[in-house]
């Protein structure tokens, strides 16, 4: 049985339980992260928890643990799962209150839950690529909040899974804007580009690390919008995410990006990624 | 202690709690409604339930129950909580998975909770009026799904409580589409407007019954958007919902409805309503 760290106790699995009339049950009225573990370490913790932090500034939910309290309860619970590859699942809700859409008196304490979960990392696909599908954008218009409402990438997700595929691109007035839990990253002429972080978007600990990697090994790196069009027109198509790490994209909408072959800037930033984790996280198997 | 009923049984309130891993609770992934109860007896149910199951449609969560079955086990609900003026709160989510934003296998059984609540008739403000602000409408395009995604709802609603007002009323490019909760509508030379029924509101059932009503009694209306002019230009605006029935909005952004007082139309359309209740369930006190 996996331990869960919810409201400040570790606690068996079967225990983990809300209240219905949660918050985060009734309007999706919390934030989360996911952040990935290596070798039983986590990677790029301080980020994700200072985005969390921000997730809850953005939407006045009142956290009260540090980035470094968060991280210290996050390690305990590595140890008590003896998680070695895996991710960590952390969530924030604004409590429980009885139904009314405006917020709970300010003393109401959020529900804190995390708990872990083995997941492997995605080498073959990693290896051979992923396909992509092409959808609307019909999400709200705050997507820099990593909160619950999460309908909109449900519906994109449900849509690439339905077309065998990995991932749904999706596009407002024909922008592209990101995949249903990535981030999206096109190639020309060897410069890299991805949207800006802006409310469109959620900005991806990935992805900034991809930039910083970037800009650290003379590769040019643009943040900024981009068409369907230049996405169809890429050399080199790649997704980003907590999970998928450097993602490379080899067919989009049933055709094949750039040459159909994974691309050297994609393989480049690849390596570059993993260089990372094993600074971070020691040498991966 | 009240009884909620929850998957098939009746139990206590302090029983019903839902798995953290419960996708309403993860992605918003549900849908709900709210039934009023006038002397005991449901109002509008099957117009409702219909609802319901229309949006389980939209978002292909699979319902295990008909509108009379529901409205059976919503009967008992009432009664076990002796419950007199009121509201059903009731929610489908698309039950328990490990977390994947796709959705999980068809035979996974949808999570369903009701329960009952004592609400008063809003009879001060109904005589009286209140206060609405206007904030921009940051929504997903799918409002027409009673979902649990209601951050934007939640947002929109708290700027109003922050305002001491009573309701936000949303505006997309400058066309008002409705309130956090609520139905918007003007009168302008005695016609009655308000939103068409598409992606950009949630078709409410006391607007269904209103347009109904005016039809019937020689009310000229108008399902069609109108523009934020529109809104201040009117000479009456009120809105509409399960709860707050036919409500006089009677000043926006600080500045008076029309004359400041509230109108004919506005009153002739809340007896109208009022006649509408006591027909289907009984006299109002």
């Amino acid at each position: 049985m996996s331990i869960v760290w919810m409201n400040g106790a570790f606690i068996d699995r079967s225990e983990a339980k809300v209240d219905i009339e949660d918050r985060g049950y009734q309007f999706g009225d919390g934030i989360y992260e996911v952040i990935r573990v290596y070798n039983g370490q986590l990677f790029t913790a301080n980020e994700h928890l200072e985005r969390l932090l921000g997730s809850g500034d953005k939407l006045s939910i009142q956290i009260g643990y540090s980035v470094e309290e968060f991280k210290g309860l996050l390690e305990q619970l590595i140890e008590k799962n003896n998680l070695e590859t895996g991710i960590v699942y952390m969530q924030v809700t604004r409590g429980v209150n009885s139904r009314n859409h405006a917020f709970p008196a300010e003393d109401t304490p959020p529900t804190y839950i995390a708990y872990t979960k083995e997941v492997a990392r995605p080498t073959e696909q990693l290896d051979n690529g992923v396909t992509a599908i092409t959808v609307e954008d019909i999400r709200w218009s705050r997507c820099d909040i990593k909160s619950l409402n999460l309908l909109g990438n449900v519906i994109a997700k449900q849509k690439a899974t339905e077309a065998d595929c990995y991932e749904s691109i999706q596009y407002r007035d024909l922008t592209v804007t990101e995949g249903s839990s990535s981030n999206i990253w096109i190639i020309k002429d060897n410069a890299v580009k991805t949207h800006e972080a802006n409310q469109f978007i959620l900005n991806g600990i990935t992805r900034q690390k991809i930039i910083e990697l970037c800009q650290g090994n003379d590769i040019e790196v643009v943040e900024a919008a981009f068409t369907i069009e230049d996405l169809i027109d890429a050399d080199e198509v790649f997704l980003s995410s907590t999970t998928a790490e450097v993602m490379p994209i080899i067919s989009i909408n049933n055709v094949p990006v750039g040459s159909g072959e994974i691309g050297p800037v994609a393989r480049k930033l690849q390596q570059l990624f993993q260089d990372a984790i094993e600074r971070e996280c020691n040498q991966l198997a």
